[in-house]
């Protein structure tokens, strides 16, 4: 198909992303089209709840918790309407319920990707950056599904993950924001609690995500595969850690068992469950070999810093998730090289450009604070006074 | 019909309350009545789940957190089985999903409710309300399914949020328990996280609350107008609070984010996209009017302390949702207004009456403080012991 | 059958465990048997998500969170995938979402029943306990639904909750670490509020847990005797506790309300509501009153240290459930007899061996501390510095 053809097929083609086959056509046979759409009900609810549950996965910053989720909201609230219309309206989509899903892949990706740069912008840019994404994540979807033929990523590993993590690392490359270093990055134990908290609900949820638009045949098998690529990730995360450092860092392994599942996504309905469980055992090494090797080396080169780590969890495993499927799935090796460092590149680029234009709009008063737009004396006194009463 | 027509009428009405039209017709045609019944499981679940998070997103009380949870778990084992026996063994009604659903309906209002009041009276009473609450509820459900005709009320507007505030209201108008005022109400940095992890979990579920009970056909499209009208909501109470206030209190954000899905849920299955939006937009900006605004004001003349907000977030957008409905669902305006403010008196007297009567059966020895119930001393003593600990 | 017939009978036999019809069965008519199995996605998912609830009911010990989260996430990881591997390569048994949700129960009993005896072993050990529960457990499983015939156990009161428990203890009076008792187990006021939430999240989720694998045409029977039974123990949990001991101990409550949920599993399917609201109202009595009197004594004249209380919400309950459902489900008394005391006398051995090999490879440095395994130094100077920065 010609590149860029017109409006019409690109919105033909962008509704179909991802999509090997509608649950509608399987279903309709037995139940009826609109019913159809239920069985997705739910797993299209659950890549939201994954979505908040990634806020607090970056809730670990002692004094910017707040800050984290107040953004996610503000992301959420202007990339997924701005989706559903773009879908719409200037792709011929229809309001249906993979729409719902695919503008939530939209929105888990925005949050994925702001965790790059999180407290390195005022908050009411959140706003402006959600503005600025979503047509460039339509354009890399476009990339993906329709000016490449025969890409492996169901589960979206490329779309999502790959596309997240330099969008952000496009972005923090141009608001170069020094302040952050500045601001103490330090957890509590309570903290990290919530951390452990949505890191464990991600990782049950995650089937419902690589599976949300599998063909309904095909779900059960991609859930075992999650599951098998997720149980390795949990392994060999602790493994690499406890093994090489003696110690375990959570905010390393709440992190890296997760990376099985941004691995396996772009073949997670082809693989089988020993060899996802072998792909996703590869991943947790390399998630938390990137968390305790890579990532310091990347910022200080780089002269930047990857506020949450993004790059550790959905960057290094999302390429090799993209690149994996050239044997797994099968797939083409041109094109999926392509696709994995096309999507990176556009990333990269559109993510510069957002970058350079929140500079331009001015810098937080405080970095990496929720005082910036919280009042937070008292809530911050009174965890003190609390306990003064407490021990007298 | 004639009212109050007979028992066995009554019980017919009811147990087709807000109900459009079962699934179970649909889908008997292709899967068996059975089965059918099983599309509701999972929605059903997540009313008591939000019921739940209802419970969390009032934790922000330093002294009074686990006295929220013990609440809520004592007004959820009254009520829900009462309303269960109600149905069946007083209205004819029969043990199957829809009386599960319409039951956690019963008892999420409940625990909505309770918010008004909680502190305010010994934890023992909760039970007692409990009691005296199903009837009044099922009265007002009777009221509005059964003597309306035509009330548009799909999502709850009015026989959850409505009902839920002022039945509140009637009863803290009663019970008047002036040493609420002497506690002190301030949160912790983590007790707010445990709001936002309740409000996100709320606003992602929404959309299961305002479907539980519409045919198959029409789930779809309510799932896409409740989220339309949340996110704009989200958006909006970002808007009115940071520019009008400068800053941001995370304890009028988190409520009036879920604004949307409260107004919205009077016409949901009718309305397009674009206008529940507009309709989210504004709940927002009302909501967040009467936190910031309308609160103080009508506690101070009332000389009452609504412990929780409720009337911020259930009351005035559990109104406009109401009247609202009457342009979008095309209800007969006569009939819709009356529905929204009969629902309001109705839970303003019945509410009162329980509040005389938990006046009468005492006070709590401490107003809104957990050592009213638990054994304080040790948690309270260790939270401080473990820092100094920690630090030496 | 004879005893241990064949691999292939083995194999045939558990994969029909507590399995009393497949959906399948039902669905295919309709929708095709692909499809079919979509039912039971949400719920098996729900499994998980409970395990993982399961972990944060641990969460109360102030100097040991992690370590509970980071235990639960290792034996997830290593007995799910050897349950998968055992079921389809030992026992003959198919890839299937029946496979995923009985390897869930394997390794959700592999989580409770480390409750018993969390902070008694190095970290790296709960890899080792993984390997040797597995066949524990599916021994059992053969032995309850193949060896025996006819036993009631449809919600795994005794497939789970008797066996965990026991499993458990098997362990710990083979461990008998002494200096546990050393390590302050104290909680502090938020670690409990995580309690709270996970407790509360249980209660909504049990139903998926009793009716994963029932019939399609039961399920919403069976959702509703489980929340009759629970709406019971969470009234009686707290009627025990206050008018017994005058305060309310929130590690006694929080636990005591999911009592119900346990007791009922073995007859969810065939009880009616008003006979399960009675057995949930008993159970909630008996497991606080295990809390609150049997479990010292136990403890004491044992000489171990149930860790979190394993016995008096799974054990005791468990017992109850199994031995109840002769009345109930109408089941041959020997044979439930023996179901349920042969599963306590498997578990207790297999798991003393266990606990025996466990003691051979050594102790924790540092028993029931986090410091065992993280580096706590800086989260935990942080907490406090946090403080002193606010205050200052």
């Amino acid at each position: 198909m010609k590149r860029g053809n017109s409006i019409a097929a690109l919105g033909a083609a962008v509704s179909g992303t991802v999509v090997l086959a509608t649950p509608g056509v399987a279903l309709a046979q037995g139940a009826g089209g609109e019913t159809a759409q239920l069985f997705q009900f739910h797993r299209g609810q659950d890549v939201f709840l994954m979505l908040m549950m990634v806020a607090f996965l970056m809730l670990f910053i002692k004094r910017y918790e707040w800050g984290v989720t107040l953004a996610t909201m503000l992301v959420l609230a202007v990339s997924w309407p701005l989706y559903m219309i773009g879908h719409v309206w200037v792709m011929g989509g229809e309001y249906d319920i993979e729409a719902v899903i695919l503008g939530a892949f939209a929105a888990i990706t925005l949050v994925i990707a702001i965790g790059v740069f999180l407290g390195h912008i005022p908050t009411w840019q959140y706003i402006v950056a959600g503005i600025l994404f979503v047509p460039a994540y339509m354009f890399n979807e476009w990339f993906l599904s329709e000016f490449l033929n025969g890409v492996a990523d169901t589960g979206g590993s490329i779309l999502v993950h790959v596309f997240a993590a330099y969008w952000g690392w496009g972005v923090i490359l141009s608001v170069r924001n020094k302040r952050v270093w500045e601001s103490p990055m330090k957890p509590t134990v309570h903290s990290v609690s919530f951390v452990w908290l949505a890191a464990m609900i991600l990782w049950v949820l995650w089937p419902s995500f690589v599976t949300a638009l599998v063909s309904p045949e095909k779900i059960i098998s991609s859930m075992i595969a999650c599951y098998m690529a997720m149980t390795a990730s949990a392994l060999t995360a602790y493994l690499t850690s406890y093994l090489w450092k003696k110690k375990v860092d959570p905010l390393v392994y709440t992190y890296a068992i997760l990376a099985g599942g941004v691995s396996i996504g772009a073949s997670v309905d082809v693989v089988g469950p020993g060899l996802a469980w072998v792909v996703g055992a590869v991943a947790g090494v390399i998630s938390a070999w990137s968390f305790l090797y890579l990532n310091d080396r990347l910022g200080a080169r780089l002269k930047v810093l990857d506020s949450m780590g993004v790059n550790n969890l959905h960057g290094v495993p999302g390429l090799f998730g993209g690149l994996v499927a050239i044997v797994i799935a099968n797939a083409p090796v041109g094109t999926q090289v392509a696709a994995t460092f096309g999507a990176m590149g556009i990333a990269l680029v559109t993510g510069a450009i957002t970058g350079g234009i929140l500079r331009l709009l001015g810098r937080p008063s405080i970095a990496m604070d929720d005082a910036e737009t919280f009042s937070m004396e008292e809530a911050r006194a009174e965890t003190e006074e609390t306990r003064e009463e407490e021990v007298s």
